[in-house]
């Protein structure tokens, strides 16, 4: 039986994940927090049940929770998305980036992804039939080496994936960034996949830089956005992602036929919650306040930081430790000290090991304190 | 911008149902009941997440579900398949289908679809670079044309799709059906797709002959199901599929890329609900009821039923009252007499009309009884 994705492996999450639940560890792996959601949003998912809407909503999302997404875009990145035409909600983000790259990327075209990267671009960009082409981040805060890019540009580059706040490295990307690939896209027809599920999660009074924010990103951009990273609850795999209309007629086509719709409940409670829109401008300094308090925890550990600026994730380099190779360190972390992260050389080119752990500090305070005592025995 | 897709089409249930819902009719199109799912299970739902089972699940499932679906084809297939490598839980039986086929079909390969067929099958084929293969199906109980099948087959044939209980025409597939089947696939590598979402409407004391129960069928079977249909909460968009683990690891590649996991506090809420087995064994006769009621209720119109033995649908033939298109007919209902089927053409192949409208019966009494009103007045 001949394989479509004969190297396909299993998610590092679900390697990790798995383990930590086995070894019942405490958990900064796999990237979902471990406190509640809103109460008041389970209740409005209860109530939408109880109310009824329990049959197939709308294949591209119920009017109320489409109003909403595009009022935030308008009020927040400047941006007009139509509301009929130019946004659909997905099976978490995951199916948003699946869908938009499977749309376009055609057999034998490029698709340029800046390294480290989240670990879903790749298999998605070689089950379509394209080709990866990887730009490495430079030093410390992961720049974009923008001669390196400019050179792996072709006429084969029918894509650029990009991803502001970064997973893993929790830098982000910044408005000169972003005028930048503007400019050097003038005049192309690539398209630019946005991956900005971490949008909220942003720190030190920096702003997000939404592609859709940039007129001339924006007529090329397909923005993937998250409600599991916004609200606290990755389990009800709810996403969405906003395009110009000449690019969604095409990226629903693979929503019609991947999933046709996704869930009617939790959109009406989406809709409902979200005209509080404090519920996701906190969040920022929510997450800034756990960075903190984990970066204080560990301070005096042989572990370094370099300060995550946004998403919920902390890289540390564990160099001065061991050389071990990060999968084997990550690990041994679990097994015999009994906490989980991801190795960062998942995300690099030909799985680079630099040393370096990820951990998830969407955390209780608890849960951060006993990880941080975990991490100053081993230091 | 190349289309992968270019003669993709909104599906024909998302524009009746626009059309429906524009004009608040008697909704009898897409496939989904107009009465309740059962409160006890809304409450499981509720119960999960305030339980706090809202972050990601396993991306194959949560075990205690995956150990009663899989016990539910022990006991009523007599196929044991592993609950870890051979059951995935899916965003509805949609994206069963999607991975199933884009895991298999390269460019190139056959695909045999007997039609009338549902309407996803024909584009995830195309998508993945397939070609169709059309069988008809023959006579008032449409059934298999075992010598034009066997004759399609050959060297590029990668897969046969199956559908049974059949949507639209209601009919099923019996025992000996699958026996042939089975000796005709024998010593052939072609895969068996079956969509079985309406496994328990099945009516007039027959039995779901599922491709799982013949060994022939099942080392090469892929079966589909829903959550959904089964249990009234088609909105809430769960579903899953089993195949023997040479299969599935190959389609979890998708599911992967796809949607990584699906809904946790939905999945926790079935494992419980799932615990009482009458929940779907009585099924068929409750929608038999609604299938016998129907029918008793328009047997005076000129609008002819070849009576649906399983699915909630009803095929009904209106030659005796007009030669207008299916499509053209359907519409008018909707506008001028206020009730919304589906024209059956769109199932057929090369969009054939032969003057036949699908009704969903899953509806209550009322609606049942406000439709017929309708169709005895036109006939
Ligand atoms: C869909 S599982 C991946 C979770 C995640 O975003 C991460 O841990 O990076
Ligand atoms: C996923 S929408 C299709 C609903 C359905 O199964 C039908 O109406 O045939």
């Amino acid at each position: 039986l001949p394989s479509k994705l004969p190297a396909g492996k299993t998610s590092i999450f679900s390697i990790m994940s798995n383990l930590s639940r086995k070894h019942k560890t405490i958990d900064m792996s796999q990237g979902f927090p471990n406190f509640e959601t809103d109460m008041k949003l389970k209740e409005l998912v209860c109530k939408a049940m109880k109310d009824g809407y329990n049959q197939y909503p709308p294949m591209n999302g119920i009017p109320e929770l489409r109003e909403q997404i595009v009022a935030k875009f308008d009020n927040l990145y400047g941006k007009k998305y139509d509301e009929t035409t130019e946004i659909i909600f997905t099976a978490g983000a995951t199916q948003a980036l699946y869908c938009a790259i499977t749309a376009f990327v055609h057999p034998g075209d490029e698709v340029i992804v800046f390294k480290p990267a989240y670990d879903s671009y790749e298999p998605d960009i070689k089950l379509a039939g394209g080709k990866p082409v990887f730009v490495q981040l430079k030093g410390e805060d992961f720049k974009i080496d923008w001669e390196d890019l400019e050179q792996k540009i072709n006429s084969k580059t029918r894509m650029i994936v990009i991803n502001t706040p970064h997973n893993p490295t929790g830098t982000i990307l910044r408005e000169a960034d972003m005028l930048k690939l503007e400019k050097l896209l003038e005049n192309t027809n690539i398209i630019l996949l946005s991956d900005e599920v971490y949008e909220h999660l942003i720190f030190d009074g920096e702003q997000h830089q939404s592609a859709s924010k940039f007129p001339g990103l924006a007529e090329r951009a397909i923005v993937c956005a998250s409600f599991g990273k916004t609200f606290h609850n990755t389990g009800w795999k709810m996403g969405y992602c906003v395009a110009p209309e000449i690019l969604m007629k095409e990226i629903i086509k693979f929503h019609q036929a991947t999933v046709f719709c996704v869930n009617h409940p939790m959109q009406r409670a989406f809709a409902e919650y979200l005209k509080e829109p404090e519920h996701y401008l906190e969040l920022g300094d929510f997450y800034q306040e756990k960075r903190d308090k984990f970066l204080e925890l560990i301070k005096d550990t042989r572990f370094k930081a370099v300060i995550s600026k946004g998403t919920y994730f902390q890289v540390l380099d564990y160099s001065e430790i061991t050389d071990e190779y990060d999968v084997d360190f990550s690990k041994r972390l679990i097994t015999e000290f009994g906490l989980a992260s991801i190795p960062v050389s998942v995300f690099n080119i030909d799985g680079k090991d630099n040393k370096q752990l990820r951990f998830c500090f969407a955390k209780t305070d608890d849960t951060l304190e006993k990880a941080a005592k975990i991490l100053n025995r081993i230091s």
